[in-house]
């Protein structure tokens, strides 16, 4: 049989980093998207362009940077969205422009304010904005998996004549099941006119566990695209895992009548990257990139499994990926080891200069910890992408001890703006008690919401990745730290988030 | 429309105690039993009696605990597995028998060594036997998902002559897809003979993320109890989610025809226990549980969401049970507060010395930390239950130091089998520092393969919960501590699951 294409859109950069406190610097972007470009994504929506500048920097750098997928910015069905998304994926070997706007009659109502009328005239003169800049228009109907029929065939229709070539069906606030959803999109495919002049695509959201099975039925249904995002990060519950969408139609290839382009053996270094830059942890139990995903990867070996492991594995570690993190470099790893292998990650360096520095970095944790795996190395990069400007805040020395019966101490020292402050602090722990200090000196008034530490690696020496969450009006941010010294890369986490709330501006979250 | 029951059937004690390192003692499955009657489940599996005596015990405690769900056992289709499943849940107000042979060709080849023909007998057989200890007999074809359709027919059709009241299909390797697991389900309910006079049931593993689908494209076609575990805890990537498959039914109550008698605002405290227990983290976009599934739970406010929340809101957070977790108890919090909190969360006091003891600890607790939460007194509690016979290696005190510049330092006293040992050690971090402190100590020969903290509560005075899993000769422990000073958790877990390894023998994991 024949299969057909199936399109993998992965929105990580632009609904994923809507999660709270989710938001990536331009640097965490480009290096998921190099990682992305490498697993043959076909589409990467890089962010919306019009949200900020820093927003619109991200995607006009994927833009210039990226060859293979094409680069997609989000835009609402205005013109001044339109105009910067339309500026921002110019430079791309292929860009896409995403238009969306709601059609639910409790959006249209609500949030809008626009009769439905007003609402398709609106589209129609969106995608025609759109087409100015390229030929690859995206139009999705938001909250369409709430919205009549009627009214979502004839906005179709429209769209579709002003010269849309993708029409997405998103369920934006994850409602649908299986059936009813794959009957929403049969009906569309038999009655909007042109149907098969353009690609039809889902965008489910998860809040009922159903977003996965949601794409799948609507794939059997007709859709030729899923959106969808790395480890299912996204708003709320998430979005469709393209881990699992990936895997369940390889799997059951006898089932599916398509195929996709994408290189599995790329998705656990991709969840591993995207886990590591927003601090989301992947729970063990999560399907493919989970770490008891594969159960003889967790150590266990049971008799079954190991005689005959057909008997109870339906797809092989290896080909998602797992056991691709072998140990790379030591201590006495050089220079050109140490280059190539960030090139391998696609890692870019800027200077000489920047590569002496980081290299010395390197050296440094080299000689606190035997094995650097390449989750090290991403770690290390990010601390070193900082730039000075977005270092408000900066970490630089110390003092920890705590002991049975006596209450912690923690001293820290730190540049606030360029000049150094010192204080001391006591606390219900070591971690409390660097808080504490820092807050002495920096009074933010932030509120501490989540707390989280993952190894970045196996092995009592590895490095300790920790992910703070803090909230001020409203506002929430993570930092993320990372060191051999829990403690050390407690304080930094912390330092990092109010840097980001330092940094950035509110920005505008669209729910598609 | 006069809805249907659904049974749920919670198999996190049996099938999620089966994750890798996830072993729970006796009391930590009793107070997950207590939970799970609290929010009314109707068929608890307990565990497999015969994997152990330790099983056993923990089967026959639940059984005589527990008043309103039937209490189950599985069993391997022995007569020996039988009689010890039979004694276990003989003392339930209501028990059940959970019996299993596999049906697949792989599996009755190469796992089982026997023909189709003893497969039947010998499934009649077991039958028989549990219809000597209990009215309430389950079958469960293992592997069922890739068995071919005329064996089931067969096995099944003979084995509820042989009276077995309940008819499990299990996807065990995770390999179905819903239209076809539907397909399968519609097909036995129309063939087998006399199916109306028995439950169809479903066991979905989520190995391609369909879990949760698979089991609701089943019950469309007339499945009538699900199995599942909190959080999707379970082998590799899990079952399906108890909190998923009760949300989605109830949520879309115009599509399914059944409804079940789950109290849903016990599902959050439920999901927080089992996570605390078995130290397995949930991903902030996992689904209902997860810390962002709940937009405006995360500290987010966002202009549609606030103004009008059903503009994005498919359910309301209040009704899973979050917000559930309200400042309880502090620092002036009296003796009776302390009891009458425990007995609302169902733990159980032994003794008046141990309340004391108990009360003692709280107290000192509520010095370093200004508000207790129930998750503090879970953490407690669980603390307080460890047996001294248990705690072979037990942590006396601590002194740790680090220092910018210096290399960090433990010192570490614990007592191994009643004697005390004290030393000092240096690492990469004081973690690490502590670890190796301990194994200079003990000279355990543990691999440390995980490692990982969550706050218990937000705020900076929160209790860090460690995990640590440790591997040795093949055989993978996960052990939990919580302290306000994340060292001393760190210790305290490293500890707790050393202890496990020391106490447990090696087990059977059977798979459904």
């Amino acid at each position: 049989m024949k299969k057909e294409q199936l399109i993998i859109f992965d929105t990580t950069l632009r609904d994923g980093e809507q999660s709270p406190g989710a938001s990536m610097s331009r640097d965490d972007k480009l290096r998921i998207a190099r990682q992305l470009e490498r697993m043959r994504v076909d589409v990467i929506e890089a962010g919306f362009a019009a949200a900020s500048n820093g927003d619109f920097d991200a995607v006009r750098s994927i833009a210039e940077t990226i060859k293979e997928s094409t680069v997609c910015s989000l835009a609402r069905a205005n013109e001044n969205d339109i105009r910067r998304a339309g500026e921002a994926v110019r430079p791309a070997a292929r860009g896409r422009i995403h238009t969306f706007i709601a059609t639910s009659p409790i959006h249209m109502e609500k949030k809008l304010r626009m009769t439905p009328d007003e609402v398709v005239a609106q589209a129609v003169k969106a995608v025609g904005w759109a087409r100015e800049y390229t030929d690859d228009v995206e139009f999705s109907a938001e909250d369409a998996g709430r919205s009549g029929i009627d009214f979502l065939c004839r906005i179709f229709e429209e769209v579709i004549r002003a010269g849309a070539k993708t029409i997405n069906v998103p369920d934006t606030v994850g409602y649908n099941v299986p059936e009813q959803y794959a009957a929403t999109l049969r009906t569309l495919i038999e009655r909007v006119p042109n149907s098969d002049r353009v690609i039809w695509s889902v965008h489910c959201h998860n809040d009922l566990g159903l977003a996965v099975s949601n794409s799948l039925a609507a794939v059997m249904a007709g859709a030729r695209q899923v959106e969808c995002t790395i480890n299912g990060l996204g708003e709320r519950a998430g979005n469709a895992s393209l881990e699992e969408i990936v895997m369940a139609v390889r799997t059951r290839a006898d089932v599916f009548p398509v195929e996709t382009r994408i290189d599995a053996t790329q998705i656990v270094p991709a969840s591993k990257l995207v886990s590591q830059v927003t601090g989301y942890p992947v729970q063990p139990n999560k399907a493919i990139v989970g770490a008891n995903a594969f159960a003889h990867e967790s150590g266990i070996h049971q008799d079954g499994v190991l005689k005959h492991r057909e008997t109870y594995e339906i797809m092989r570690a290896e080909d998602v990926g797992w056991g691709a993190n072998k140990l790379v470099l030591g201590k006495h790893s050089g220079r050109n080891a140490f280059r190539s292998r960030l090139q391998d990650l696609g890692i870019a360096i800027g200077s000489e200069e920047q590569l002496n520095h980081a290299f010395a970095r390197f050296k440094e944790l080299a000689d606190k910890k035997h094995e650097i795996f390449d989750e090290d190395l991403h770690a290390l990069m990010r601390d070193e992408s900082v730039t000075p400007e977005a270092e408000h805040f900066r970490l630089i020395a110390s003092r920890f001890h705590s002991e049975t019966g006596e209450k912690p101490q923690a001293e820290i020292t730190l540049t606030m703006d360029g000049s150094e402050k010192s204080t001391c602090a006591e606390g219900s722990g070591p971690v409390d008690a660097a808080f504490k200090a820092i807050e002495s000196i920096v009074d933010s008034g932030c509120q501490l919401l989540l707390y989280s530490v993952n190894a970045i690696t196996t092995g009592t020496d590895a490095q300790g990745e920790v992910t703070v969450r803090l909230a001020r009006d409203g506002r929430v941010m993570d930092g993320q730290g990372a060191d051999t010294d829990i403690i050390v890369a407690s304080a930094k986490a912390y330092l990092n988030a109010l840097n980001k709330l330092h940094g950035s501006a509110r920005k505008l979250n669209p729910q598609v």
